[in-house]
This record gives C-alpha cells, sequence and structure tokens, in this order.
C-alpha cells in the first residue's frame, strides 16, 4: 500500500492488460473484484471499447459501477456509455448517490440524459430530475439528497435504533441532522455527540443550533469557501423556506477547488475557462480565436505606432533589433505581476484594502529589475555599437526604454486585475492575452519615442 | 447564514471597527464570544496592532484563539505572536493539535519558536518537536497525532464506553483505527459500524483491513490524491514498522491542493514557487531576477539575429514594424498550449500515452488559428502597402511568418511541458519566460528569413 498512485497504476494497467491477452477470465475477475473502482477507472482509459466492456461485464457490484462512471474521464465515459444497453445503464445510475448520477447525466448528450431519464422516471426516480433542474454550479445542483435528518423530539436511542434498521444508504455519515415538525433545519449533532448521551436525552437537548447552511442556489465556488472556512465536513442545503433538501460533504469541495484551480489558470492564459483536452481540433480552434483576437489587434495597432517613426528606422535601421527585447522583457514582468494579484486575490491572501500597497510594491519591483536589466542591455547596446553611434545615446535610449517598459508592465499587470476585482469581473480574465498586449502597445511606443528624440539630437 | 461569505466579513469588521472607535467593551467581548475564530482572522488583518491585542484579550477560549492562530495570514500572525508575551502563546499551542501547532512553530521565526519549544518541552509537549523533525511537505509533517486507536480484541460495548470518557480532543472523530498488541494499524472502523453490530462483538470481527496508508514520508501532494480518488475523509499514516503515528484528515488535503494549484500557477509565470504577497520589495526583485534573465538573454540573442539582416532591414524600414505582431501572436498561442498540457498533466486528465496525440492536435489548431491570422495580417499588410511593393510580397512573407509562428509556438509549447514531464522535471516550470523566450527568437528568426528570401527576388 505505501506505492505512489502512479506506480500502482501502472502495474494495475500492466497486469489487466496482459490478462486480457491471455484470456484469463477467471483471474481476471478475481484482479477486478479486488481492484477499486477508482484505479479501475484508470485503467479503463487506456483499454479499447471491446475490451473495456468485457471488463465493465466482470463487476457485479453495482456500487463500484457507479463510483467508476463518476471517475471516468469524460470522453471514455461517453464512448462506453454510448455501447452499453440502457438497462444497464439505468441500472447503475438509479444505484448511485442522486448528486452524482446527475453529474453523469450532466455530461451526456441530450438525447441520451433524456431517454435514460425517461426510463428512470417510469420506474419512480424523480429525485433525480429535481437535482438537474438547479442551475448548473449552484449548491442545488451538486448537493446529495441521501442524508440523515431525524425529528428534534426523538431521543439518542431511538436515534441510534433508526440507525441500525435503516439508512444504509445514506452518504458518508458523521453529522445527523435535527428537523421540526415541517422539515425545517434546526439542529445538526454528531454521532459521537449520540452515543455519549445519556440514551433518553432528547435531540433538542443536546444538539448545536448554530448551524452553517447554505442556499440552494448558492454558487458551489461560495460554497467551497464556507467548507473550507469553518473546516466542516458537509454543509446542510436548504431551500427558500429553510426546509432541508440535501448535502453537500467535503470530497465534493476538493473537486469543486480543483475544478476552480483549472478554470482560473485557463483563462489567465486566454483559453475560456472550461477548455477540455479531449475536444476535437476545430472545437479547440473555436475556442481559442476570440482571444487570440486580441493579441492580433494589438499587434496591428503596434504596426501602426511603429509605421509612424518609419522615418527614424531608416536612417537607424538596427533601433528595430531591439525590439523583441523592450517587448520581451516587459511582457514577462507583466504576466509575473498579474499572476501574483489574481492568484493572491484567488486566496484570499490579497483583499482590496492592500490595492495602492501592492501596486506601489509592484511598481518599485518593476522599477528596479528595469534599471537592472536596463542597465545591463544598455551595455550590450554600447559594445555593439560604440563605432556607429559613437555618443551613447542609442544604448541611452535602449537602457531607458527597458526601464520605462518594465515599470509600467508591473503597474498595468497588478493594477488591472485589482481594477476588474473593484468592479466585480473575474481579475483572472484581465491577464493573458489583454494585459499582454497593451504591455506591448505601449512597451514600443515608448521605446520609438524615445530613440527617436535621443537620437536626432 | 444566507449572506455571502464577502458580505459577512465586512459587516463584522465593520461592526468591530466602530464598537473599538467607541470603546464598548462589554458589546465587544459579546461579539468576540459568538463569531467564530475563522471570521475573527479577517477582521485581525484590518485592525491595527494595538486593536489586535485588546480583540485577542476578549476572546475567552483556548480553542478559539489556536483557530484564529491557524487561520491569520503569516504577517499579521508574526505581527500578533512578536506582540504578545510568551506564556500567553505557549497556553494557545499546547491546546492546539499538534499538527496545526507544528504548522504555526514553522512559520516563525528560529529564536522565537526555538524559546518556545523549549518552553514547552519543560512542561512535557514532546509530541510538537517530533513533529517538526519530519521533513517539509511530508506526511509525517502534517499529520495529526491526536487519533483515536483501540486494540483489535476490545468489543464495540467497551469501544463506545472509552469514547464517552476520554478522547474529547480527538480530531474530527470518523473513523476509528484497530490496531494489534505491537500498535501496529490491522484494521479500521466507522463510529457508525460501532453503533449498529450487537455490543459484545470484539472490533476485530467487523473491522475492514484493507486499509489505505500512508508513510510518514510520502510527499504530502501524493497523500492528497490519495485521499481525493478514493474519497476517504481521513488516511493513517504509519512507520516503516507499520506502527499507526498519525491521521491526516481530509480538511487538510483542502489547503494541500490550494497550495499547489498556487505554486504551479506561479511556476508557471517564472515566479519561483512559494511567491508571498507580503515580502518586501527587494525579496520580491530577488525571487524574479533570475526568471527575468532566461528572457533577457533570449531577448538579446533575439537582437543579434536580427542584427545579422541589417542589410534587408536598411532597404525594407517597415518589415521592423510587423516584429510585435509575429511576436505575439507566437508568443500567445504558444502559452495556450503549454498551459493547457501543464494543467492536464497536474490534474491527470492527460497521461503520458496522449503524447503524440496531443501534440499533433495542438499541431493542427496552431496551424489552423495561423493560416486564419495570417491571412488576415496579410490583408492589413497588402492594404497598406500596396503602393510601395506592388507585387504583394511583403504581405506574402508577413503572412508566411506569422503562420510558422503561431504554428511552431503550438508545437514548441506542447511539447516541452510534455517532455520535461517524460523525464519527471516539473512541467509547470517549462511554461513561461522559458516557453516564451524561444519561441520569441524562431519566430522572429523566420520571419525574417522569409522576408529576405521573397524580398530580395
Amino acid at each position: 500500500m505505501v506505492l505512489m498512485l502512479r506506480e500502482r497504476n501502472k502495474i494495475l494497467i500492466e497486469t489487466i492488460k496482459r490478462l486480457l491477452r491471455r484470456g484469463a477470465t477467471s483471474h481476471l475477475r478475481k484482479i477486478v473484484g479486488k481492484a477499486h473502482a477508482a484505479d479501475l477507472s484508470q485503467v479503463f482509459g487506456s483499454l479499447t471499447l471491446v475490451n473495456q466492456r468485457k471488463l465493465f461485464g466482470m463487476i457485479d457490484d453495482l456500487d463500484k459501477k457507479g463510483i467508476l462512471f463518476s471517475e471516468l474521464e469524460e470522453k471514455v465515459l461517453l464512448d462506453l456509455i454510448n455501447s452499453l444497453p440502457l438497462n444497464s445503464i439505468v441500472e447503475v445510475l438509479e444505484d448511485m448517490a442522486s448528486d452524482d448520477a446527475a453529474d453523469i447525466l450532466a455530461k451526456l448528450p441530450d438525447e441520451i440524459s433524456d431517454t435514460i431519464l425517461e426510463k428512470m422516471k417510469a420506474e419512480g426516480s424523480e429525485e433525480l430530475e429535481g437535482l438537474l433542474s438547479y442551475e448548473d454550479d449552484t449548491a442545488g445542483r451538486i448537493m446529495a439528497t441521501d442524508f440523515i435528518a431525524f425529528k428534534e423530539d426523538i431521543t439518542a436511542k431511538e436515534a441510534i435504533e433508526s440507525l441500525q434498521t435503516t439508512h444504509e444508504d445514506a452518504e458518508m455519515v458523521f453529522y445527523l441532522y435535527v428537523v421540526d415538525e415541517y422539515s425545517k433545519l434546526v439542529g445538526v449533532l454528531s454521532l459521537r455527540q449520540l452515543v455519549v448521551v445519556p440514551p433518553d436525552t432528547p435531540l433538542k437537548d443536546f444538539m448545536t443550533t448554530d448551524i452553517f447552511s447554505v442556499r440552494t442556489d448558492m454558487d458551489q465556488e461560495e460554497v467551497a469557501k464556507i467548507v473550507a472556512r469553518y473546516d466542516i465536513l458537509a454543509v446542510p442545503v436548504v431551500d427558500d423556506k429553510n426546509t432541508l433538501v440535501g448535502i453537500i460533504t467535503v470530497d465534493d469541495v476538493i473537486d469543486i477547488f480543483r475544478e476552480e484551480a483549472t478554470e482560473d489558470i485557463l483563462k489567465m492564459a486566454g483559453v475560456g475557462d472550461e477548455y477540455v483536452e479531449t475536444q476535437s481540433v476545430l472545437r479547440s480552434t473555436k475556442t481559442r480565436l476570440p482571444w487570440l483576437f486580441a493579441s492580433c489587434v494589438g499587434g496591428i495597432l503596434a504596426f501602426f505606432i511603429i509605421s509612424g517613426f518609419e522615418s527614424s528606422l531608416a536612417r537607424f535601421a538596427y533601433l528595430a533589433a531591439f525590439i523583441p527585447v523592450i517587448m520581451g522583457m516587459g511582457g514577462n514582468i507583466g504576466t509575473q505581476s498579474s499572476t501574483i494579484v489574481v492568484r493572491g486575490l484567488a486566496t484570499g491572501r490579497l483583499v482590496m484594502k492592500d490595492f495602492w500597497p501592492v501596486i506601489f510594491k509592484e511598481l518599485s519591483t518593476g522599477l528596479i529589475l528595469g534599471i537592472v536589466y536596463g542597465l545591463l542591455i544598455a551595455v550590450v547596446a554600447q559594445i555593439v555599437f560604440h563605432e556607429t553611434v559613437p555618443s551613447g545615446f542609442l544604448a541611452l535610449s535602449v537602457g531607458l526604454a527597458v526601464i520605462s517598459s518594465m515599470s509600467i508592465a508591473a503597474l498595468v499587470g497588478s493594477m488591472v486585475p485589482m481594477l476588474f476585482a473593484r468592479i466585480n469581473v473575474d481579475p483572472a480574465i484581465a491577464t493573458g492575452p489583454f494585459v499582454t498586449t497593451s504591455i506591448d502597445i505601449i512597451s514600443v511606443y515608448f521605446y520609438f519615442l524615445i530613440a527617436t528624440n535621443l537620437l536626432n539630437i
């Protein structure tokens, strides 16, 4: 059990492939029976569809099939589901927790999910359709509806007895919720409290009444932040009348955070926020096209700016040779500044009241780094051009251009995301093509302005 | 309770500030008593040190002070701790779970943490020093040592009785671990199993023996992946003799994932992996200096390449005006490709066997987008220069340069992180300055090569 996950995956995949080649069915069946469904999901991704179906047929446990569905990569899941008979899909989904089943259905094309839902409804699974009626990315959409709730008047002993006989399906029991006669949430208990009080105590006498709850329409990111901030294992979800309708558990919260981090990273690179690695070349092209347009417009603008200085360029052709280093230094320090600010805001390490200190700090850093690299690049320029431009004004122009480009980049890179956050626009979209391109234009403009003025003296 | 976290923070901060100004001590004490320590930690960040100490003095509950310490931003915590008497710090740390206390001590300057540790040891808290002896970012370093373990021979009833009388301090009880006579981990139970079996059953008859456990020296990221993959709430930590020494709970796992995402994002922007927003301008300059050096060297290289084409530039000065758009388009699509690959590898959506398909897909996307934007930019060039260069060879050069720059950028951007991952170097450091700079150089070189050849015909 102390193998790294990656090695375990590899060994399992190789073993199963070997047994499939050999047709060692009974041995395979044993391995499939022992392996955790989350591990099997990794194996499925490396098998042909025929072998996937063979393996799937060897899983006896409905629970295990459900976990497998949840853990499979989207593309693998879709292919597998398309190849399975409707009955066996419905059977698995009916056995799953309703939030996980809703998750799967949301991934399927509409016509397939509708057929499945139709069939499940005919068999009385209406809960699932209820979940799907909530908006994407809200608490209602991701909550589990298999929670344990007791009436406030029953005793600890009665609650324990009820646990022993029913509620086998409920997801991860660690909090027990207490409701009044109208199913409104009034308290919470831990299993532990239940076993440590005298058996005849009514729940309302020892339940905690100071409960964190979230509304069905709350954004999932907000829910995740609440669970993380208060270090709780599950949070109850209530409707607008405070009726308990579901719970969100900490394992879902982990998924939300990973998803949000990915979205932020992709947004920062200008690839939309839901780029899927497995999508087709054409869809991928379509997602990335608009973001690159900003960069294209910026580039054309820079072109017109430089064209305006054509007479200087015609006289001093080597001026062009410094464009890449000036743009590159500005672009890179700008990316650093905006990344630091965007991530700082996302993790809560930076808050709005830090507005001026942060910008001042970034500007100072940009200035210092600008002076360091401006000097370095000016020295190179002077060494190369000391015969052509003995005055040293070329070196001076380049040095000053690097300093101004880097300071401005640090300023713009930190200020734009802060401003976006202030007007409640997601700061992550402020970085990437947008910031980079504006910095490019400004850098180039200042460079030619400085150079033209100094060299024409 | 349905207010958003941000609004709740704001209201609490404003209320407390108002009461502090008015000197309404008894009212303040009531509010501090009711507020969750995690919320108070947000308030502390906006108060002067004097007011922080005043508020801290109003917290009666040691537990609450401990949570506050854990939740405070590093800089705020250091200032506060420096201003408190040693005794009151030690008192709080002794009450905290050992992993959380170790976390705090690790943040303090060595001389302060040594003094505190000395004092705690004198009072018998040796556990903490044990934790600190594990390497940073390992399971041993982050585990809690306050877990519940029972001997395998005792009965369910005895276990429940023991829960009722002792173990009040143990962190979040949901799994109970079972050990043999040598304290070696042999099984696990849930509290729920304990209450549903007949009271006289010995633990070993119903415990689960198929346990996930991790070793003290396992990397924390690996631990987090295991907890997330198998959706478990806590994982037991064992030493090399399989002796149970601690547990890691899911709330720590959330923190690990957030930390890792931040590290990845910062690495991708070339800001080292532990950039702290609150560090001084000088330290921040030092962290960012080396990464920008790569960009500087690249820029100087691009300068020499362009200088090599000086005669073309002298004849066609306007060639320079297209440098920004060609570099910009290449740079931005390269960042998109490398971000998609780096994040795909981090989340496990991309695996090594996708190597060629991914690179082929990125190259195709780069080629299509290159043709789209190459055409667009060539049209602009033709419109502007149809009199100067009636042959259209300038427009053709620019168009071809955009196509080659974008295809190469997509290729390099996706291939470099995949190659890094293959040789077990963190792919996140492959992006940022490194990829961007190489793409800059290649783009500029191809541009001038194409233009010189076409225009000199």
